[in-house]
């Protein structure tokens, strides 16, 4: 390959990623808006200026895309979360949805999603499923941390706290999204958390 | 009218009130796996022997079956709570989430439709931001009564407590409906209650 094809080879591949990444985002934009089942994959083709055809070029299915949507989000979500331990952890989670409430647009991706894919033929079902085992696990296993360092009471049923701060959590969402300046989204989960260590 | 059509009015008019019935019972179903959005007039149609033409003789449109099953449904969990107030009124709704954990399709039908009524575009979303703010007032005024009569802590947090309460409510639905083997919805919010009366 002479260097001039190898740049175009390098070139065209540079612009197949970011017409990727331009795809993902504008699927975030539209499965939040209408969900995964109303959401169309022409609207996101006409959103990034593609035909369909063009979008499945890059995306082999819609199912795909939301994989990769989810994949993506989780992954930067979780990022944050790398490494911390003990009560730390949860402090890192309640600073993850004190950035949420800054980007109301994936509040309600995942608003949206979770709420359509408790039904069980829902392609992302499987998904949701386990990842609420996996962060029932990593708090679970962080509170224990923070029993053992003294940080919350040696009495704190650790599963049933688990299962409420998820729960706190995602209830929460909802009622912001509808009504964000009734709903102080980050201030009740610091309330609960306050109350977690002062008990 | 002689008397035989007046029984014949009578008669369709019974038969109407049922189909439309069946309809509701129907689309509460679909509206439950799908959403809203999801969720197609003529799904419900076949699944109650109708063409769409049929039912859209009982129903205007697919959003008034919307508006309907959801006043329905409001109006029956609703009538549970009437005349209750104070520690009674939250005992009342503890009653109404074990009562939830039998019928899971009402369950999801709430979940799915809350999720997706965030969008400010969805016919549903000033249902659900009238909605909660109805029950967060309701949820409220039991939490002041219950302190006046020494129910909970008179230090007690009212807005933070109620805002907190739904939400567990609402994420607990969740994480029940992906996963209800582990995840024991009626208990976690009766320990919720506990410490609640407990501080």
């Amino acid at each position: 390959m002479t260097e001039s094809n190898a740049r175009r080879v390098r070139g065209s591949y540079t612009k197949g990623r970011a017409k990727r990444a331009e795809i993902l985002r504008h699927a975030v934009v539209v499965f939040a808006e209408s969900g995964y089942r109303g959401g169309s994959l022409k609207e996101i083709a006409d959103g990034v200026g593609l035909t369909q055809a063009g979008l499945l070029h890059h995306f082999s299915s819609k199912e795909q895309l939301l994989a990769e949507v989810l994949d993506q989000r989780d992954g930067a979500d979780l990022s944050r979360l790398d490494g911390v331990r003990g009560w730390a952890f949860i402090e890192a989670i309640a600073d993850l949805v004190r950035h949420n409430a800054t980007v109301p647009g994936l509040v309600q991706l995942y608003a949206t999603l979770s709420g359509e894919a408790v039904a069980e033929d829902h392609p992302a079902h499987g998904f949701f499923t386990d990842r609420y085992r996996r962060i029932r696990g990593l708090l679970a296993e962080a509170l224990h941390a923070a029993k053992a360092d003294g940080d919350v009471p040696a009495d704190l049923d650790v599963d049933a706290t688990t299962v409420s701060m998820i729960a706190l959590m995602d209830g929460l969402q909802i009622q912001w999204l509808l009504d964000r300046d009734r709903v102080d989204m980050p201030a009740v989960l610091e309330a609960f958390l306050a109350r977690l260590r002062a008990r």
